[in-house]
């Protein structure tokens, strides 16, 4: 559906589930005469468990003040009564996006590319990369471009992260498209829930460094890719999106990166769409993805 | 999600998209104290089009006596409110389903089995053929099986079909399993909406007789099979559920016949059960499918 | 192709890769005036690798008299001048085909119902099990079924084989259609790539048991299945056939043995016909499928 | 695998079958000793139908005077004995390649960023289009670009076809990334089989102009893309390629016009590399595709 996205918010929510949140909600946003465009929700389990809405509505001649207003009054009324997480996103503010990268283009370029043609909300404010190979492929985009060396000391490593983040400011969402640098627990935790990685891989096979040719080794005869929340420990942080592609005996290592960079490039995009679009909520260590 | 049945509903709807509509129905649940287990709306355009819901819910003790009742309130506190079609559905009552069907035994096969699985939400009341062949392979199952040969003549026509509607008795689902034959606009018109065909490809290419061929004629590098409601117009109906898979240029017609049976079957499985379990609301020509 | 399978033959060649075997191989099969239907040859690198070659052919009065002939005569013409392992196997002789099971159908039913229908060139000679739900699921296909319990001990494990193999007698593939039970050592070197075992999950995620549960506990948004012939070690030998489909949060853990025991009935399904039309060939730990 | 393309050559074959024909080219390319890297062959039948081989192999030294050599050797010991089409094309010469695009982006975009990377043997020697929008994108990658307005009348049609083809010069291959325009079959007959067009539907589903619109009018549940070789019929030539994506209900044409862009980038993207791999042979209004 084509949206005007002016006066457009979207609702998250998370608590545990019990009856009444649904009335509550949706009886709020009557009285308010607010339009729903989209409504998704999703119960783990009915009793006891966790229950999960994302509603997207159009208020008309709503704007940020009128939002800072409709936050306060929906705490008030509504998530009181409830011991509720949620927010309430307005759709015309595109949230700030940063990428990291190294070398290799595919899933940048991908990203660029939709972003350029209007497909993610997003302001991209900088890409930064541990290489300064993609300079002239990124600055093309009009998107600003930082060279910053990885460190190999851990001490080094800090003092790189902290040029990034300086470099980043604030944001929204940080997608490593094929970073290859391991983040520290520090840098993780403050961006917890908004750092999108690639993973040249089907998680949870082939964790780790080289998966292609790992993957060449076992003889799988699929390969696949996973787009994940990095988290501290490596390779396990909540997934949101994976795909596969069939191979055969005939393709070698080289085939198979090759393949692979087509996989990667479209389930981060996805991935990287869905949470712009406040498509996904994490939890624990799943996500909930309301799809279309 | 495993859910006991008993006392579990579900609640369809279909009217002109307008404010108010899900804070009414949420309203009236939680005033009923029900527990909503999924909820499931679409609208094709909140200004002036179409609203649609799912929703399944439990109400503890609730009984058929019950369930009138809850409809009687229902109609007088919702649904007179709004231009509403609407039906609440026990899920504990299974559905009463025929199948028709001709020499081809895989489709009607899958069918057989994901029911004696306890995959199909039905009480599979009959089955009847054109054709003697598979009487043995459906009594095995413990399902009657009738002969009802096929006539040549429109007025053989009614009076087989008059003998099938006879065998069938009230059905709310009748599913076309390679039936082959062009059913009566009477006989359509009768059971609207309840009539579920498989076509032997992706429609709308290959409408009517002998796709394979005609698919193997044309070099197509994919085959599919689509499932419909049936209307009196051949192949034109609202479809359900479509699938394809992957052929080359050493396939020949026996090739595509037999990799197309594959997928008739499974396309054919899933539009039942979904229909079964009142995922399927149609909107004209067209159908909304609450998948998960 | 829907070939005439009397006197028709498939050859199946590894060798070392070096020029001149397509050469003699064409060469000897054109003065005996073969037919050549197909032809699939790869070559892991054409400096040093290792060649494969199927090659099925159709020589116009051959018997099994003639084929013991052509035997000699190839190894005697061709093989002897290349280091060859090869096998020259006449189509029109069924292999036979033992089934090993537990108490889930939905494999064994697939099988048999496309051994029924003339899909798999096999005569079943047997199924065993180790309970004895199934067994008139498998005699209404005019197959016999034997119950022999599995030991808890490896002595009554040996025994359990021992008899299992004395009901198989001769045979040229045995399918583990979810038969649940790890066999020994002496067991599995016997029947060397001739057991073809379905796991259910994408190898090599989700090794050993209960892949389901551990999946959901991970999140994936794919599930998969795995036909491999089986080794000395769980769950590590050569792949044959890998497929997935699409899960999302919405699915338990029940829903995910449904949803995955479809992708198993057909993973292991095309894994056993192409076994038996000779279209796998074993190269260390991985496979060549000559698919179409 | 990855070749060194030096001194490596396809040889390309299309006969009526019969027996000899492996024998005769392999015994040829044996006495030449030549390296075989991959065969692949067809045949529609064995008896009466047609035969179909690609070859590629490596000849050490071999440069395009010994080319030409080999090609009079072949023709004059092989082919002669033969009703052959054939060619002998060498790898490390890279195939000409126009592309033709009007005002979007998403097919042309992909061509150019897998020839920049080293994924498509071409020298991609001119893109031209109906409207100046993509000059900046096009010469990004340092490929001339031309601005061509199409003719109204077929006067026009004409003239705007002669300067298309004096800025092509010789071309092998003419690739339409969404031209929209339909060419003059005097054009077609001269590119006869070098012309790849992307359909925007799943052939022969939606024939004609505005595809995605009567996919969304009939509900389907996929849409898809079609590569196909021009011919004088509107998207009735010998398909290459084709693939599928799932939608909705909740997909309206706008979101399927997004989704479709990416199945026909890539269909697109599979049919150009193949052809420009010497894959892909005609047969009549057919093709044979050899895949890896």
């Amino acid at each position: 559906m084509t949206e005007s996205k002016e006066s457009t918010v979207r609702l998250l929510i998370t608590c545990p589930d019990q009856p009444g949140i649904v009335a509550a909600v949706s009886g709020f946003l009557h009285a308010k005469e607010a339009n729903i465009i989209h409504s998704d929700q999703h119960s783990t389990d009915p009793e006891g468990g966790r229950f999960f809405m994302r509603n997207e509505f159009y208020l008309p001649g709503l704007d940020l003040d009128g939002l800072e207003d409709l936050r306060e009054e929906f705490a008030e009324k509504v998530a009181s009564h409830f011991p509720m997480e949620w927010s309430l996103n307005p759709v015309w503010v595109p949230k700030r996006m940063a990428i990291l990268c190294s070398k290799v283009d595919h899933a940048l370029m991908e990203l660029l590319w939709r972003w350029k043609r209007g497909d993610l909300e997003a302001d991209i404010s900088v890409v930064i990369s541990n290489h300064p190979d993609l300079r002239e492929a990124v600055e093309h985009f009009g998107v600003p471009f930082h060279h910053v060396p990885s460190g190999k000391t851990l001490r080094e490593k800090v003092i790189a992260e902290d040029t990034i983040m300086e470099l980043m400011g604030e944001t929204d969402i940080i997608v490593l498209a094929r970073y290859m640098q391991i983040l520290t627990p520090d840098f993780v935790a403050k961006y917890s829930r908004r750092i999108i990685n690639i993973h040249h891989s089907f998680l949870p096979a082939f964790v780790g460094a080289d998966p292609y040719r790992r993957a060449h080794q076992r003889g799988v005869k699929l390969i696949g890719a996973t787009a994940h929340y990095v988290t501290a420990e490596l390779d396990e942080g909540p997934i949101i999106e994976q795909d596969v592609n069939r191979v055969t005996h005939s393709h070698d290592i080289d085939d198979l990166k090759r393949l692979g960079a087509d996989i990667e490039r479209h389930v981060l995009a996805r991935a990287v769409k869905w949470h712009l679009e406040d498509r996904v909520i994490v939890d624990g260590n799943k996500t909930i993805v309301f799809r279309r």
